[in-house]
C-alpha cells in the first residue's frame, strides 16, 4: 500500500485539520466529534451532509458560501457517527431548521436516522432529503434501493442556494428533492482503490480488464469486461442515464464528467469530448458543465458521468454565487 | 496501459476539444495547428505559454480572464513546435506586444524562441520569461539549469492579472520575473506514469519505495528510497525550498500543494496539513493557499510543494479576479 500518510488511524483527522489549515477564512473543524463548518453561519436553514471519508472534495469541501454549513466525515468508506451530526447540528443552527442531505447507502441512512431523532427531542426542526441516483444497479454491496453518488454535488449546491436566499425549511427540502428527483449517474473503473485500513485493494481488474456500473466504494457493478475505447465507454455509461432520466430532445440539462481520484484531466477531458458530442446528437442543450474530481474514490482509476435535468429554477440556483474549497464562482 | 483514450495520436486534440467543449463562454480551440485561446482577447499585452500536454490542467486550463490569452499543448511530454506559438501569437495579440512563458526545458526554450524571431520578422514585439524554480537538482534529463514546474503556474497568474490591468510589455515581464525570482518547487512520486506512445511506465519504483525531487515528466530525482511518513515527506521538500528561497521569520508566502495527477485529494490535505505546521513554526506567514492538482504528470502518485515569497505588491495581484477552467476567483 502506496500512500502520503502517517499513523492509518490518524488519517481522517490529519486530513481534516490540513482543510482547516487551507481555508481558514471558509471554515472551522472540530475533532471530537469530528466535523466541518462554515466559519460563521448564517440566519437562514442549515445544510449539513456527511459520509464515509475518501470522496473528496465531498463532503467537507462543499463546505461555506451557498452550499453546506457543515459536513461529518466518517472513517474511509465509513458512516459518520449521529453523534458528529447532533454536534455539527447544534453548532450551526440558527432556528430556521436543518436539513440533512444524505447518500442512499444502509449506514448513512440509519446514523443520519437516529441524529435527526435526537435533535428533535431537543426541539429542532429536522427534514432529511436522500440521494440515490446511480442507475447501475437496483441494490448493492452497502445499500438497499439505489446508491447516492456524483447527484450528492449537485443537490447540495442547488439546495445550498435556495437556503442561502433565505428559503425555509420546506422550500428548501423541496428543491433538494426536486434535484435528486431528476438527477442520475453511472460510473466505471480501471483499476481499484485500497482502503487504508485494510491495506489491500478492494477488488482486482486484469490489466486489460474494466468494470462498467461501479459504485464508489468499489461495490460491484454491472459487468466486467475487456477495456474499449474511451468514446464506447461513454456511451455505455451515458445512455443508461439519459433513458433513466427520460431525457427528450430539446431539454436543457447539467453536465458533471467526474474523476474518481486517479484519472488524470487529460483523460476526463477527452472523455467529456464524447459527452458533449453524444448529447448534441441527441438534441440535448448542455446548459452548464462540470470537469473534474468532485466526488472521488480514493486513488481510483476510472469516471462517472451525471446530469441534471434542468429547468430555470435550477439553473437560476446552480449560477448563484458559491464559495467551498471545492467549488467557487460568483465571488 | 490503462487508460481512458481511444487512438493514440488522438489523445492530445480529444483532449482539447473536450476542454473546448467544456468551456464555450471562455475559450476557443485549434487544431491545426493545435492551440487554445481566450474566447474575445483584449487590448493588452497577450500572455501565451505552452508545453508539453500531460500536465493538465497547465497550460490550456489557464487560459481566461486573468491569466492566459493562449496555451500551445504539444504532444505528451514533448515540445510544442513554433509554428503553434507563430499562429496563436497572431490570433490574440492586440498590438500591445507578447509575453512568453516558458518552463526550462531545453524544447521548450528552443521552439519558443523560434516562435518568437518569426513573430519579431513580422514586426510584433515578443519577450519571453523562463520559469526555472525546482531546487531538486541543478541540471536535468531535460535541462541545463533547473526545472521549470509549479511556480510557472504563479507567474502566469501574477503576470496575467499585471496584463488584465493594463500594464505595458516592459511591466508585465517586470512582474512575471519578480515572480519566476522568487519561487521554488520540490517534488516527489509513490509511482511513475505511462506516456501513451511508448506503453510502459517511464521508470520503476519498487512496492516501498519512493523518489524524491522527481521531475514532471519523471526525470530522476534527488534520491530514491524507502517510503517515510508523510510528516517526514513534507520536511524533505519544504526545508530544500525554504533555504534555497532564503525566506527569514515574518516573511510571507503563497502556498501550493500539488498533486502529481493521481494523488487523492484526502492525501494532499493530509500532507498540507504538516506543510503549514512547518511554515507556522518556521514564523513564515501564510498569506495564500492552493491544494489541489494544479501541475500533474498524467497519472503519477506524488506531490510537489511550491512556495513563492510575497510582497503586497504581489498579494494584490494574486488576489485580483480570475476566471479560468483551472483557477477562478472574484468572478
Amino acid at each position: 500500500m502506496k500512500k502520503l500518510i502517517n499513523r492509518v488511524e490518524d488519517i481522517v483527522n490529519e486530513a481534516t485539520l490540513g482543510l482547516g489549515l487551507a481555508h481558514p477564512d471558509l471554515l472551522r473543524v472540530q475533532l471530537e466529534p469530528r466535523y466541518i463548518a462554515r466559519k460563521e453561519p448564517k440566519e437562514k436553514v442549515a445544510l449539513i451532509s456527511g459520509g464515509g471519508s475518501g470522496h473528496e472534495p465531498l463532503h467537507g469541501g462543499y463546505v461555506g458560501m451557498g452550499m453546506l454549513d457543515a459536513a461529518c466525515p466518517g472513517e474511509i468508506f465509513t458512516s459518520p457517527v449521529p453523534e458528529q451530526m447532533v454536534a455539527a447540528a447544534k453548532d450551526v443552527h440558527r432556528g430556521r431548521g436543518v436539513l440533512f442531505i444524505v447518500k442512499n447507502y444502509t449506514g448513512d441512512v440509519m446514523n443520519f436516522d437516529l441524529a435527526k431523532e435526537l435533535l428533535e427531542a431537543e426541539g429542532i426542526a429536522v427534514r432529511s432529503v436522500l440521494v440515490a441516483d446511480d442507475v447501475a444497479v437496483e441494490n448493492s454491496l452497502y445499500t438497499a434501493g439505489r446508491r447516492g453518488v456524483g447527484g450528492t454535488v449537485f443537490v447540495e449546491k442547488i439546495a445550498g442556494a435556495a437556503a442561502e436566499r433565505g428559503g425555509s425549511l420546506e422550500e428548501v427540502q423541496r428543491i433538494a428533492e426536486k434535484v435528486s428527483q431528476n438527477v442520475r449517474s453511472m460510473g466505471m473503473a480501471l483499476t481499484s482503490c485500497t482502503v487504508p485500513a485494510k491495506g489491500s485493494p478492494t477488488f482486482e481488474l486484469g490489466e486489460d480488464e474494466m468494470e462498467l456500473g461501479i459504485g464508489i466504494h468499489g461495490e460491484p457493478g454491472r459487468i466486467r469486461r475487456k477495456l474499449e475505447p474511451a468514446d464506447r465507454i461513454v456511451e455505455e455509461l451515458a445512455i443508461p442515464v439519459i433513458e433513466d432520466l427520460g431525457l427528450k430532445r430539446g431539454e436543457e440539462v447539467i453536465v458533471m464528467t467526474n474523476g474518481m481520484g486517479g484519472t488524470p484531466l487529460i483523460e476526463l477531458y477527452l472523455v467529456h469530448r464524447k459527452l458533449a458530442e453524444l448529447l448534441q446528437e441527441r438534441g440535448l442543450q448542455i446548459a452548464r458543465t462540470l470537469v473534474g474530481n468532485y466526488i472521488t474514490s480514493l486513488e481510483m482509476q476510472g469516471f462517472s458521468i451525471t446530469l441534471l435535468r434542468a429547468d430555470r429554477e435550477l439553473l437560476e440556483l446552480w449560477d448563484a454565487p458559491v464559495h467551498t474549497p471545492g467549488l467557487r464562482w460568483g465571488v
